[in-house]
Protein backbone atom coordinates (compact mmCIF):
# COMPACT_ATOMS: atom_id res chain seq x y z
CA UNK A 1 0.00 0.00 0.00
CA UNK A 2 1.04 3.35 -0.90
CA UNK A 3 1.17 6.46 1.51
CA UNK A 4 1.30 9.30 -0.36
CA UNK A 5 1.89 13.05 2.16
CA UNK A 6 -0.41 15.95 0.41
CA UNK A 7 -2.23 18.45 0.66
CA UNK A 8 -4.58 20.88 -1.87
CA UNK A 9 -1.92 21.50 -4.07
CA UNK A 10 -0.65 22.30 -7.66
CA UNK A 11 1.98 19.74 -6.92
CA UNK A 12 0.09 17.22 -4.60
CA UNK A 13 -2.50 16.60 -6.77
CA UNK A 14 -0.38 14.99 -9.94
CA UNK A 15 0.41 11.95 -7.81
CA UNK A 16 -3.71 10.78 -6.38
CA UNK A 17 -4.37 11.95 -10.02
CA UNK A 18 -1.49 8.83 -11.20
CA UNK A 19 -2.49 6.38 -8.55
CA UNK A 20 -6.51 6.97 -9.53
CA UNK A 21 -4.95 6.26 -13.17
CA UNK A 22 -3.12 3.47 -12.92
CA UNK A 23 -6.11 1.69 -10.56
CA UNK A 24 -3.47 1.98 -7.53
CA UNK A 25 -4.81 1.39 -3.89
CA UNK A 26 -3.41 4.16 -1.49
CA UNK A 27 -3.65 6.15 1.62
CA UNK A 28 -4.03 10.36 2.03
CA UNK A 29 -1.94 12.02 4.72
CA UNK A 30 -2.72 15.49 5.30
CA UNK A 31 0.33 17.89 5.89
CA UNK A 32 -1.08 21.38 6.29
CA UNK A 33 0.61 23.69 4.47
CA UNK A 34 -0.96 27.04 5.57
CA UNK A 35 -0.09 26.11 9.23
CA UNK A 36 3.72 25.18 7.90
CA UNK A 37 3.31 21.37 8.88
CA UNK A 38 5.94 20.75 5.86
CA UNK A 39 8.57 22.57 8.30
CA UNK A 40 7.84 20.25 11.14
CA UNK A 41 10.57 17.68 11.97
CA UNK A 42 8.61 14.78 12.02
CA UNK A 43 8.01 15.40 8.12
CA UNK A 44 11.66 16.78 7.69
CA UNK A 45 12.28 13.20 8.63
CA UNK A 46 10.54 11.98 5.36
CA UNK A 47 11.24 14.95 2.84
CA UNK A 48 14.69 16.99 3.85
CA UNK A 49 13.52 19.56 1.35
CA UNK A 50 10.08 20.49 3.25
CA UNK A 51 7.51 19.82 0.22
CA UNK A 52 4.83 17.45 -0.64
CA UNK A 53 3.84 15.42 -2.09
CA UNK A 54 5.41 12.84 -0.53
CA UNK A 55 5.25 9.08 -1.29
CA UNK A 56 6.18 6.15 0.85
CA UNK A 57 5.53 2.21 1.23
CA UNK A 58 3.82 0.91 4.33
CA UNK A 59 7.59 -0.12 6.25
CA UNK A 60 8.91 3.41 4.77
CA UNK A 61 11.90 1.67 3.03
CA UNK A 62 11.48 3.27 0.26
CA UNK A 63 10.19 6.78 0.11
CA UNK A 64 10.13 9.49 -2.84
CA UNK A 65 9.59 13.07 -3.23
CA UNK A 66 9.21 15.43 -6.04
CA UNK A 67 5.98 15.11 -7.73
CA UNK A 68 7.40 14.44 -11.33
CA UNK A 69 9.94 12.05 -10.34
CA UNK A 70 6.79 10.01 -8.24
CA UNK A 71 5.18 10.34 -11.92
CA UNK A 72 8.09 9.08 -13.73
CA UNK A 73 8.44 6.18 -10.99
CA UNK A 74 4.52 5.32 -10.86
CA UNK A 75 4.51 5.19 -14.92
CA UNK A 76 7.31 3.00 -15.22
CA UNK A 77 6.61 0.69 -12.54
CA UNK A 78 3.09 0.26 -13.97
CA UNK A 79 3.91 0.17 -17.17
CA UNK A 80 1.50 3.35 -18.39
CA UNK A 81 1.30 7.13 -18.94
CA UNK A 82 5.07 7.00 -20.06
CA UNK A 83 5.34 5.49 -23.94
CA UNK A 84 8.35 3.09 -24.89
CA UNK A 85 8.39 4.92 -28.28
CA UNK A 86 12.08 6.81 -27.94
CA UNK A 87 10.41 10.19 -29.45
CA UNK A 88 7.16 9.84 -27.85
CA UNK A 89 9.09 9.75 -24.06
CA UNK A 90 11.42 12.28 -25.43
CA UNK A 91 8.47 14.79 -25.41
CA UNK A 92 6.29 13.48 -22.75
CA UNK A 93 10.30 14.55 -20.18
CA UNK A 94 10.39 17.54 -22.09
CA UNK A 95 6.99 18.60 -20.89
CA UNK A 96 7.76 17.77 -17.84
CA UNK A 97 10.78 19.86 -17.73
CA UNK A 98 8.62 22.18 -18.76
CA UNK A 99 6.39 21.91 -16.09
CA UNK A 100 9.03 21.72 -13.75
CA UNK A 101 11.53 24.51 -14.53
CA UNK A 102 9.61 27.02 -16.43
CA UNK A 103 5.66 26.90 -16.10
CA UNK A 104 5.76 25.69 -11.99
CA UNK A 105 8.13 28.26 -10.87
CA UNK A 106 6.79 30.94 -12.80
CA UNK A 107 3.02 30.22 -11.48
CA UNK A 108 4.64 30.02 -8.06
CA UNK A 109 6.06 33.08 -7.74
CA UNK A 110 3.56 35.36 -9.19
CA UNK A 111 1.09 33.99 -7.28
CA UNK A 112 3.50 34.74 -4.29
CA UNK A 113 4.50 37.99 -5.62
CA UNK A 114 0.71 39.45 -6.23
CA UNK A 115 -0.78 37.32 -3.06
CA UNK A 116 1.71 36.84 0.12
CA UNK A 117 4.75 39.10 -0.32
CA UNK A 118 4.83 41.73 2.58
CA UNK A 119 4.88 44.38 0.28
CA UNK A 120 3.81 45.25 -3.29
CA UNK A 121 7.05 44.86 -5.38
CA UNK A 122 5.81 45.75 -8.79
CA UNK A 123 9.03 44.66 -11.03
CA UNK A 124 9.07 41.40 -9.48
CA UNK A 125 4.94 41.45 -10.13
CA UNK A 126 5.54 42.17 -13.52
CA UNK A 127 8.72 39.70 -13.62
CA UNK A 128 6.86 36.53 -12.69
CA UNK A 129 3.23 37.30 -13.96
CA UNK A 130 4.49 38.53 -17.41
CA UNK A 131 6.49 34.54 -17.54
CA UNK A 132 3.41 33.10 -16.17
CA UNK A 133 1.16 34.12 -18.84
CA UNK A 134 4.30 33.84 -21.75
CA UNK A 135 4.01 30.62 -20.09
CA UNK A 136 0.54 29.40 -20.53
CA UNK A 137 0.30 30.78 -24.13
CA UNK A 138 3.20 28.62 -24.95
CA UNK A 139 1.12 25.80 -23.63
CA UNK A 140 -1.40 26.96 -25.32
CA UNK A 141 0.23 26.89 -28.86
CA UNK A 142 1.81 22.90 -27.73
CA UNK A 143 -2.36 22.55 -27.44
CA UNK A 144 -3.33 23.75 -30.47
CA UNK A 145 -1.37 21.48 -32.39
CA UNK A 146 -2.02 18.36 -30.66
CA UNK A 147 -4.56 16.86 -28.49
CA UNK A 148 -2.09 16.65 -24.83
CA UNK A 149 0.65 18.09 -23.94
CA UNK A 150 3.30 15.78 -25.44
CA UNK A 151 1.31 14.46 -28.29
CA UNK A 152 -1.63 12.36 -29.17
CA UNK A 153 -1.74 10.13 -25.68
CA UNK A 154 -2.66 11.40 -22.80
CA UNK A 155 0.84 11.28 -20.07
CA UNK A 156 2.38 11.91 -16.73
CA UNK A 157 2.86 15.48 -18.74
CA UNK A 158 -0.60 15.80 -18.70
CA UNK A 159 -0.88 15.16 -15.30
CA UNK A 160 2.58 17.61 -14.15
CA UNK A 161 0.92 20.58 -16.27
CA UNK A 162 -2.58 20.06 -14.75
CA UNK A 163 -1.59 20.85 -11.02
CA UNK A 164 -0.81 24.40 -11.79
CA UNK A 165 -3.01 24.88 -14.39
CA UNK A 166 -5.94 23.70 -11.94
CA UNK A 167 -4.75 26.28 -9.52
CA UNK A 168 -4.02 28.92 -12.15
CA UNK A 169 -6.39 31.41 -9.75
CA UNK A 170 -3.26 31.77 -7.43
CA UNK A 171 -1.28 33.68 -9.87
CA UNK A 172 -4.73 35.41 -11.35
CA UNK A 173 -4.58 33.79 -14.71
CA UNK A 174 -7.45 32.86 -16.74
CA UNK A 175 -8.05 30.97 -19.92
CA UNK A 176 -9.37 34.23 -21.77
CA UNK A 177 -6.82 34.25 -24.54
CA UNK A 178 -5.64 30.27 -24.64
CA UNK A 179 -8.73 28.28 -25.71
CA UNK A 180 -6.90 24.91 -26.09
CA UNK A 181 -5.91 25.11 -22.62
CA UNK A 182 -9.20 25.44 -21.63
CA UNK A 183 -10.06 22.62 -24.00
CA UNK A 184 -7.57 20.41 -22.89
CA UNK A 185 -8.43 21.59 -19.38
CA UNK A 186 -11.91 20.46 -19.81
CA UNK A 187 -11.06 16.49 -21.03
CA UNK A 188 -9.10 16.59 -18.49
CA UNK A 189 -11.93 16.46 -15.36
CA UNK A 190 -13.71 14.56 -18.52
CA UNK A 191 -11.70 11.71 -16.88
CA UNK A 192 -13.10 10.07 -13.27
CA UNK A 193 -9.68 9.42 -12.34
CA UNK A 194 -8.94 12.92 -12.15
CA UNK A 195 -12.36 13.96 -10.39
CA UNK A 196 -11.60 11.18 -8.02
CA UNK A 197 -8.09 12.57 -6.98
CA UNK A 198 -9.68 16.14 -6.61
CA UNK A 199 -12.11 15.05 -4.45
CA UNK A 200 -10.67 12.93 -2.20
CA UNK A 201 -7.87 15.64 -2.31
CA UNK A 202 -10.43 18.48 -0.89
CA UNK A 203 -11.85 16.14 1.36
CA UNK A 204 -8.56 15.79 2.54
CA UNK A 205 -8.17 19.39 3.28
CA UNK A 206 -11.39 20.39 4.33
CA UNK A 207 -10.76 17.74 7.55
CA UNK A 208 -7.67 18.91 8.15
CA UNK A 209 -8.37 23.06 7.54
CA UNK B 1 25.42 13.74 -36.26
CA UNK B 2 24.00 15.53 -33.37
CA UNK B 3 24.22 19.47 -33.59
CA UNK B 4 23.70 21.61 -29.88
CA UNK B 5 22.66 25.00 -29.95
CA UNK B 6 24.33 26.33 -26.91
CA UNK B 7 26.66 28.91 -25.06
CA UNK B 8 28.21 29.09 -21.81
CA UNK B 9 26.01 28.74 -19.55
CA UNK B 10 24.38 26.73 -16.49
CA UNK B 11 21.70 24.59 -18.56
CA UNK B 12 23.82 25.10 -22.12
CA UNK B 13 26.90 22.58 -20.76
CA UNK B 14 24.76 19.84 -19.55
CA UNK B 15 24.53 18.75 -23.01
CA UNK B 16 28.13 18.75 -24.46
CA UNK B 17 29.00 16.80 -20.76
CA UNK B 18 26.98 14.18 -21.44
CA UNK B 19 28.15 13.54 -25.23
CA UNK B 20 31.31 13.91 -24.14
CA UNK B 21 30.85 11.07 -21.33
CA UNK B 22 28.79 8.97 -23.81
CA UNK B 23 31.53 9.44 -26.63
CA UNK B 24 29.38 10.29 -29.12
CA UNK B 25 30.29 13.50 -32.03
CA UNK B 26 28.34 16.80 -32.16
CA UNK B 27 28.57 20.06 -33.76
CA UNK B 28 28.58 22.80 -31.26
CA UNK B 29 26.74 26.17 -32.69
CA UNK B 30 26.39 29.41 -30.15
CA UNK B 31 23.45 31.10 -29.58
CA UNK B 32 24.76 34.29 -28.20
CA UNK B 33 22.10 34.69 -25.33
CA UNK B 34 24.16 38.04 -23.90
CA UNK B 35 23.05 39.38 -27.43
CA UNK B 36 19.65 37.83 -26.44
CA UNK B 37 20.21 35.69 -29.85
CA UNK B 38 17.77 33.22 -28.30
CA UNK B 39 14.75 35.20 -29.06
CA UNK B 40 15.67 35.69 -32.24
CA UNK B 41 13.38 34.08 -35.18
CA UNK B 42 15.54 31.61 -36.24
CA UNK B 43 16.23 30.84 -32.80
CA UNK B 44 12.49 30.79 -31.87
CA UNK B 45 11.79 28.39 -34.60
CA UNK B 46 13.90 25.80 -33.25
CA UNK B 47 12.43 26.45 -29.89
CA UNK B 48 9.99 28.70 -29.47
CA UNK B 49 10.23 28.63 -25.51
CA UNK B 50 13.39 31.04 -26.64
CA UNK B 51 15.93 28.96 -24.09
CA UNK B 52 18.69 26.81 -24.87
CA UNK B 53 20.18 24.40 -25.07
CA UNK B 54 18.67 22.52 -28.20
CA UNK B 55 19.43 18.94 -29.49
CA UNK B 56 19.05 18.53 -33.23
CA UNK B 57 19.97 16.14 -35.88
CA UNK B 58 21.26 16.62 -39.57
CA UNK B 59 18.23 16.63 -40.89
CA UNK B 60 16.47 18.57 -38.45
CA UNK B 61 13.60 15.66 -37.66
CA UNK B 62 14.15 15.18 -34.19
CA UNK B 63 14.28 18.40 -31.83
CA UNK B 64 14.78 18.10 -28.60
CA UNK B 65 14.95 21.34 -25.71
CA UNK B 66 14.82 21.19 -22.20
CA UNK B 67 18.68 20.39 -20.79
CA UNK B 68 17.52 17.69 -18.62
CA UNK B 69 14.66 15.71 -21.22
CA UNK B 70 17.96 15.75 -23.71
CA UNK B 71 19.69 14.29 -20.20
CA UNK B 72 17.31 11.73 -20.30
CA UNK B 73 16.70 10.76 -24.35
CA UNK B 74 20.91 10.95 -24.03
CA UNK B 75 21.13 8.58 -21.52
CA UNK B 76 18.29 5.81 -22.72
CA UNK B 77 19.49 5.89 -26.01
CA UNK B 78 23.20 5.20 -24.93
CA UNK B 79 22.52 3.41 -22.10
CA UNK B 80 24.53 4.92 -19.83
CA UNK B 81 24.41 7.48 -17.13
CA UNK B 82 21.02 6.80 -15.94
CA UNK B 83 20.63 2.94 -13.97
CA UNK B 84 17.80 0.55 -15.08
CA UNK B 85 17.41 -0.52 -11.65
CA UNK B 86 13.91 1.26 -10.05
CA UNK B 87 15.18 2.58 -7.18
CA UNK B 88 18.31 4.29 -8.01
CA UNK B 89 16.63 5.51 -11.47
CA UNK B 90 14.03 7.16 -8.69
CA UNK B 91 16.60 8.83 -7.07
CA UNK B 92 18.38 10.05 -10.47
CA UNK B 93 15.12 11.42 -11.61
CA UNK B 94 14.00 12.98 -8.04
CA UNK B 95 17.28 14.59 -8.58
CA UNK B 96 16.64 15.58 -11.70
CA UNK B 97 13.38 17.49 -10.35
CA UNK B 98 15.42 18.71 -7.27
CA UNK B 99 17.48 20.64 -9.58
CA UNK B 100 15.07 21.73 -12.02
CA UNK B 101 12.18 22.80 -10.06
CA UNK B 102 14.34 23.88 -7.01
CA UNK B 103 17.68 24.51 -7.47
CA UNK B 104 17.99 26.17 -10.83
CA UNK B 105 15.14 28.51 -10.46
CA UNK B 106 16.59 29.64 -6.85
CA UNK B 107 20.32 29.99 -8.11
CA UNK B 108 18.50 31.87 -11.95
CA UNK B 109 16.67 34.19 -9.78
CA UNK B 110 19.04 35.40 -6.63
CA UNK B 111 21.53 36.07 -9.53
CA UNK B 112 18.80 37.96 -11.70
CA UNK B 113 17.92 39.98 -8.54
CA UNK B 114 21.58 40.60 -7.19
CA UNK B 115 23.12 41.40 -10.79
CA UNK B 116 20.21 42.37 -13.74
CA UNK B 117 17.36 43.85 -11.57
CA UNK B 118 16.77 47.41 -12.70
CA UNK B 119 16.77 48.47 -9.03
CA UNK B 120 17.44 46.79 -5.64
CA UNK B 121 14.82 44.71 -4.19
CA UNK B 122 15.66 43.65 -1.17
CA UNK B 123 13.01 40.88 -0.13
CA UNK B 124 13.49 39.39 -3.65
CA UNK B 125 17.54 39.16 -3.09
CA UNK B 126 16.58 38.04 0.54
CA UNK B 127 14.09 35.52 -1.25
CA UNK B 128 15.74 33.60 -4.10
CA UNK B 129 19.25 33.87 -2.33
CA UNK B 130 17.50 32.61 1.01
CA UNK B 131 16.87 30.04 -1.56
CA UNK B 132 19.65 29.22 -3.37
CA UNK B 133 21.61 28.88 0.06
CA UNK B 134 19.63 26.69 1.23
CA UNK B 135 19.49 24.08 -1.73
CA UNK B 136 22.98 24.48 -1.87
CA UNK B 137 23.25 23.12 1.95
CA UNK B 138 20.47 20.16 0.68
CA UNK B 139 23.03 19.25 -2.02
CA UNK B 140 25.70 19.40 0.51
CA UNK B 141 23.62 17.06 2.91
CA UNK B 142 22.93 14.39 0.43
CA UNK B 143 26.46 14.67 -0.49
CA UNK B 144 27.45 13.97 2.47
CA UNK B 145 25.91 10.63 2.66
CA UNK B 146 27.00 9.44 -0.52
CA UNK B 147 29.36 10.51 -3.53
CA UNK B 148 27.33 11.28 -6.09
CA UNK B 149 24.16 12.88 -6.09
CA UNK B 150 21.50 10.02 -6.36
CA UNK B 151 23.34 7.70 -4.64
CA UNK B 152 27.00 6.04 -5.53
CA UNK B 153 27.11 5.61 -8.98
CA UNK B 154 27.63 9.07 -11.28
CA UNK B 155 24.58 9.70 -13.13
CA UNK B 156 22.84 12.59 -15.12
CA UNK B 157 21.75 13.89 -11.87
CA UNK B 158 25.17 15.04 -11.62
CA UNK B 159 25.27 16.42 -14.68
CA UNK B 160 22.38 18.87 -14.44
CA UNK B 161 23.55 20.07 -10.52
CA UNK B 162 26.81 20.41 -12.27
CA UNK B 163 25.62 23.32 -14.36
CA UNK B 164 24.68 25.74 -11.70
CA UNK B 165 27.44 24.50 -9.32
CA UNK B 166 29.66 25.71 -11.99
CA UNK B 167 28.30 29.11 -12.01
CA UNK B 168 27.66 29.75 -8.91
CA UNK B 169 29.24 32.75 -9.07
CA UNK B 170 26.13 34.24 -10.34
CA UNK B 171 24.29 34.47 -7.46
CA UNK B 172 27.03 35.35 -5.27
CA UNK B 173 27.44 31.33 -3.75
CA UNK B 174 30.74 30.06 -2.67
CA UNK B 175 31.78 26.03 -1.05
CA UNK B 176 32.48 28.33 2.33
CA UNK B 177 30.02 26.00 4.01
CA UNK B 178 29.43 22.95 1.86
CA UNK B 179 32.45 20.70 1.83
CA UNK B 180 30.92 17.55 0.35
CA UNK B 181 29.45 19.81 -2.36
CA UNK B 182 33.31 21.35 -3.08
CA UNK B 183 34.98 17.34 -3.07
CA UNK B 184 31.94 16.22 -5.47
CA UNK B 185 33.00 19.65 -8.00
CA UNK B 186 36.24 18.55 -7.70
CA UNK B 187 35.53 15.20 -8.54
CA UNK B 188 33.49 16.56 -11.55
CA UNK B 189 36.89 18.14 -12.71
CA UNK B 190 38.52 15.00 -12.45
CA UNK B 191 36.43 13.52 -15.30
CA UNK B 192 38.04 14.02 -18.67
CA UNK B 193 34.70 14.49 -20.17
CA UNK B 194 33.41 17.01 -18.39
CA UNK B 195 36.95 19.36 -18.55
CA UNK B 196 36.45 18.90 -22.66
CA UNK B 197 33.03 19.93 -22.82
CA UNK B 198 33.77 23.24 -20.66
CA UNK B 199 36.78 23.82 -22.80
CA UNK B 200 34.89 23.43 -25.91
CA UNK B 201 31.79 25.79 -24.69
CA UNK B 202 34.63 28.65 -23.46
CA UNK B 203 35.92 28.34 -26.80
CA UNK B 204 32.83 28.71 -28.61
CA UNK B 205 31.58 31.93 -26.18
CA UNK B 206 35.05 33.60 -26.88
CA UNK B 207 34.51 32.58 -30.53
CA UNK B 208 31.37 34.26 -30.37
CA UNK B 209 31.47 37.29 -28.01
Amino acid sequence: MYHVYAFATPNSVKVPIALEELGIDYTLHAVNVRKGEQKSDGFLALNANGKVPVLTTDDRNFTLTESSAILVYLAEKHGKLLSQDPVRRARTFEQLFVHASGLSPAFGQAGYFLKFAPKVVPHAIERFSGEANRQLKLLDATLAKQPFVAGDEYSIADIAHFGWIWRRAFPDLTFDETPHVQRWYDAMFGRPAVVRAIEKLELLARENG
